[in-house]
């Protein structure tokens, strides 16, 4: 679907905070209800979330309590029960470099994190129960 | 090369579709010629590729059978032989969290995949054959 | 923080560079003093930081002498010292998938490398110490 741009957002999240939160509290803030973004930086710890397809769930978490890279972190903002939602995945790497990924789960402690927010507009976009996959997904 | 904006879209591909089949069926129908991608979601298989940069050819193919989350997805848009082409490397990430990557090839199977394309304009750009590394390239 | 959109770059880096080293001297050359950028490609051997959050500093550092995939490498670009600064994360793969990922370090070498850069505008961004991370980070 063709969309509009709308404003663009850069900045540092603080420390400490989880990472998700963040994400979703700063949309929040800004009313961006639809668009896209990218994040790098460092975590403190990490929880993953792996989505179990056969059971439609979201039945495997993994969590890294270990410092790591943020190698990549991008998603998008759309809407879930007409709130602002973050669908965020990660890639993260430990001091030795090896790769971890996943679907970002609340949890994951920032220890320093910066931002690239692209908004979306003309539409919103709005999730919803699919059967066949068992996500929140927006209408094909 | 500095180049101009063109149009936005964001959106859902089905499932059980070829990844890169998909990518690329889009920018055919909606006809852009240049262009950056971002997708993010769940496989249910993947196949990557790998180059051999001293035979100068993919040699090697990574193929997982097994249900991953797509933890990253990106890569541009050309032109290849005057038709659209795709090119997406992909970091995937199974329930372990561990963490695989390389050239998105063909039998990439999604589950949910969700996208954001940036089409760019002003001049296109076409690949060709590059001696050096064997490649399609754009002239550097 | 809300921010204008400037220009638009994509192109290809020349083999055998230091993808650091030209990432940094085109945003230079074309004066690229805030935005964000995406690299797809592929490298000769790789060099990989991991922050010491402990001892804060790149205690750690991980050296990959091997042909790799890029399959992501995303970050930002804004002042240090008055510079022009590229800070940029990477996601690798190599022949049988393995992920690795880190800091992008000097001594990364392009075999092939794609870029797109999206320049920001109206106000920028000066890197400074950060004595709780030991980092050099925006205002948060």
């Amino acid at each position: 679907m063709q969309i509009q741009e709308g404003r663009v957002f850069i900045g540092r999240f603080k420390g400490k905070a989880d990472l998700l939160a963040e994400l979703t509290e700063l949309c929040k803030k800004e009313n961006v209800k639809l668009g896209v973004f990218s994040v790098i930086g460092a975590l403190t710890c990490a929880k993953l979330g792996y989505y179990n397809q056969a059971a439609k769930k979201f039945t495997d978490c993994v969590s890294l309590d270990k410092k790591l890279e943020i190698a990549s972190c991008t998603g998008n903002i759309s809407l879930l029960n007409s709130e602002i939602f973050v669908h965020a995945h990660i890639t993260l790497a430990d001091h030795e470099g090896t790769a971890y990924g996943g679907h970002l789960m609340p949890g994951s402690k920032i220890f320093a994190a910066e931002y690239y927010i692209k908004e979306l507009t003309g539409t919103t976009l709005e999730r919803t129960h699919d059967s066949e996959t068992g996500l929140n997904l927006w209408k094909s």
